[in-house]
This record gives C-alpha cells, sequence and structure tokens, in this order.
C-alpha cells in the first residue's frame, strides 16, 4: 500500500513539474522573454563558516579535488566559487563556469534579459537555485538561497555575481525584478566578483532580501518567477584591464 | 556635572538635526524635489489587536474621543486610521486629514515627487515615521514603521495608504524607491485604503520590507531618503465613484 502511495506522489509531481514548465513558458514567450526554470538544490550540509576556512586555509581537509594547490596567496585562486553548500571545491577564476557546468549541472543561459523560475519556494531552508548567464562577453551566477539567518525564520537571498575579477564586475549593473499581482519589486546594483564569496555577499544582506511572506505574494503556485537584466554601467576603461 | 554633560548632549543634538536637514536640502534641491525631513514617534505602548478590537467592537474602553458613535457597521467610519501606535482614535473619512494634522502635527506635503527623509533610524521599535502626501486631488499617508515581527529582529516597513476608500484606491500606483552607493530598490504597488488598516498591511508584509542590514546600506548618517511618486494607474471611471 506505502509502495503504491509512493509511486502515485511521484508521478503526480512529475506532472507538476510539467505543467509549471509549460504555464512558464506560455506566460514569459508572450514577452519575448528567455525563460529558464530552475530546481532547487537542497542541502542537509551547512558550513557557514566555509569562505572564512578556505580563506585561511588552516583545514587542510578541504583540499580541492579539481586544483591542488599549496599557496591561498594567488590572488586568482577562489576559495568558495561554487557557491552550494556542500561544495568544498576551490580553484582558478577560468575554470569556474565548467566546474559548475560539469559538477552541479548548472545551466547556462544566453541573452540580453532572461527569466529565472524557481521552482519548489516551499522548501525547507538552506536551499539554492542557481543558474549561469552569458551576456555582454561576461559569465555571470545568479544565486537565489532560502536561508535562516534568524532559526525559524527563513527568507530569500537574491544576488548576482560576475564570474571575474570586482575591477571587472564594476563595469556592470544588474537588475532584478519580481513583478505580480500590480506589485513591482526592482533590485538594481553592481555584480560582486565571485572572488568575494557568496556566503558574505548574503550575510552582509547586500542583495535583494524577501521575506516568506513577500516570496509567497511574488510566487504564483510555489514558483518565484525573476526577471534578469545586465548593463555596462559605465564606458569600458581599458586601464582597469592592464 | 551631570546638568552640563546633559544641556551639552541637547545642544549637540539640536546642531545635528540642523546639519541634517541642511545636509539633505542640500542633497535634494539640485534634483529639484521636495525635501521633508520626518522625525520618529516613539511608542511604548503597543497594541498589535487593535483593529481586530475596534472592528468587532468588544472593547467598550476604546471610545473614540474626537466623534462618538455607537453602530460600528458603519461602512465609512475608520476603525484604526490613526496609525499611530498609542492614538485609539476613530472616525469618518472625512475628519482623519484634520485629526493627523491638529492632533499628531503630522506634516502635508505638496507635489508629483517629494523625498521623505526618516532621521534617527536606530531608534528602538516600535517607531513610526509619518506625512501626508497630497497630490492628484487626494490625500496619502506614508507610513515607514520599524518594528520586531520576530523578537530582537527589527525590520522596517514603508507603505503608503490612500485616505479614501478602496475603490477611490485602486486608481493610483505609488512608488517607494531608495537609492544610494550604486543600489537602488524600488517597490511599486496600489495603495491601500485607510479603511483596511495600516497594522494589517504591515503584517501581511504586503509593503516595502527592510532588513536592518539593508536599512543601513541606504541610510546616510542614521537617515533614510525614501523617494514617493504617485500617478494614476488606469483612466478614472466615472462610475466607481456612484
Amino acid at each position: 500500500m506505502l509502495f503504491f502511495t509512493q509511486c502515485f506522489g511521484a508521478v503526480l509531481d512529475l506532472i507538476h513539474l510539467r505543467f509549471q514548465h509549460y504555464k512558464a513558458k506560455r506566460v514569459f514567450s508572450a514577452a519575448g522573454q528567455l525563460v529558464c526554470v530552475v530546481n532547487p538544490t537542497h542541502s542537509l550540509k551547512y558550513a557557514p563558516t566555509r569562505c572564512a576556512a578556505a580563506q585561511t586555509s588552516t583545514e587542510q581537509s578541504i583540499l580541492p579535488p579539481c586544483h591542488h594547490h599549496e599557496a591561498v596567496h594567488d590572488p586568482q585562486l577562489v576559495p568558495c566559487t561554487c557557491p552550494l553548500f556542500s561544495c568544498p571545491w576551490e580553484g582558478h577564476l577560468e575554470v569556474v563556469v565548467s566546474h559548475l557546468r560539469q559538477t552541479h549541472r548548472i545551466n547556462i543561459l544566453q541573452g540580453a534579459e532572461i527569466v529565472f523560475l524557481a521552482t519548489d519556494m516551499h522548501l525547507p531552508a538552506p536551499t539554492d537555485w542557481i543558474i549561469m548567464h552569458s551576456c555582454l562577453g561576461h559569465q555571470f551566477l545568479l544565486v537565489l538561497r532560502k536561508q535562516e539567518k534568524y532559526e525559524g525564520h527563513p527568507q530569500f537571498f537574491a544576488t548576482m555575481m560576475l564570474i571575474g575579477t570586482p575591477t571587472q564586475a564594476d563595469n556592470f549593473t544588474y537588475r532584478l525584478e519580481l513583478n505580480r499581482n500590480q506589485r513591482r519589486l526592482k533590485w538594481e546594483a553592481t555584480p560582486r566578483s565571485v572572488l568575494e564569496c557568496v556566503d558574505s555577499v548574503i550575510s552582509d544582506g547586500d542583495c535583494l532580501v524577501l521575506n516568506t511572506s513577500l516570496a509567497q505574494l511574488f510566487s504564483d503556485n510555489g514558483s518565484l518567477a525573476i526577471g534578469i537584466a545586465i548593463t555596462t554601467s559605465k564606458v569600458h576603461n581599458a586601464e582597469d584591464e592592464m
């Protein structure tokens, strides 16, 4: 009996997922925007001091599986590029995109404006929704995280990071937009570099922050659609690169 | 000695307030916008069930000092129009503006776009910053509230309400904008009517919500500047008024 109940539940889930994808495509295709349905990544293992540990490199147990290194003073080495909670990976900026694609199967989307449709917003914290966005000759990482900064009160944090240096990041502005039921919420900022670590951006609260109640107001049937746009914030200064 | 210390503190406070006003005027006058410095109203008495109590009218101790009435079924009677925590006033829509001006000395500003400069954001919750905004032939109430929805974690809630009926409110859209340090946060929504009670709007979280960290990012020297704009959201339907 239990077996049949579970099978039936799994089939219902599949139908629900299919329906959501179809509905999102139907709604947003009219606006000519590319929609990407992003499924959550839930992790039971949460290490809030991961960044600090990686930066000081006192814990020799955290060794990068992809790029073995002795010195963490290398400025191009990314201590916690992979924003997934349970991944202790470290590596150079150039291989971050391939790590995210190959190890975590994170999609990469092209286009000036895309819609990020995060499903299953009701899942318990900590949960991440992640996508890569290729735009203006660079790759960006959008991270939506459900986290309990205060016990029992989960919040949603959304930020965009450049897979590049902080100097390169200063050339861009990203915009996240929620729009539903005659309500609109827009957040515009300069993206941070993945070298700065996504955990610290979220703990500083320097990103789009949503309470559960606000997230529910903007959600449709458990999915949250976030419009993303990236622009260049200033004339590209060739000297910055030198 | 204590007397002199306190006097010196008071003089410093006055100089600080004067300086803030001057600085705000200097910064925003360049943009041609009217700036209003809004001081906080702190109340020790907080009654979260005030709206419900007034609506059911079971508590006969809450009697309106301005308009004495027997029946609360009158749809034009506003149960908790006065958004100040400690005020149990009730009355008809027509006299709300004069009550707020006369009893609470709340300023009323004219203009399509104004800047609301809330001072002393560090004060403990519950604290309100309130202003009236006269625009497009109607009066609106902007309420910024610091409140601890979850104990020990104060948040800021900002909403705009029409001093009018819900049908009238549907004709407008309000926008609140924070802009500082290459970050911008915009909230757009249809204003609620004061008949709907500001407390319930805030407890529903259907407004601009700021964590303390985000409020600090947008604050300058303890003051938060909020740009306010009101537009008509649809062609005025004469039938709505009938």
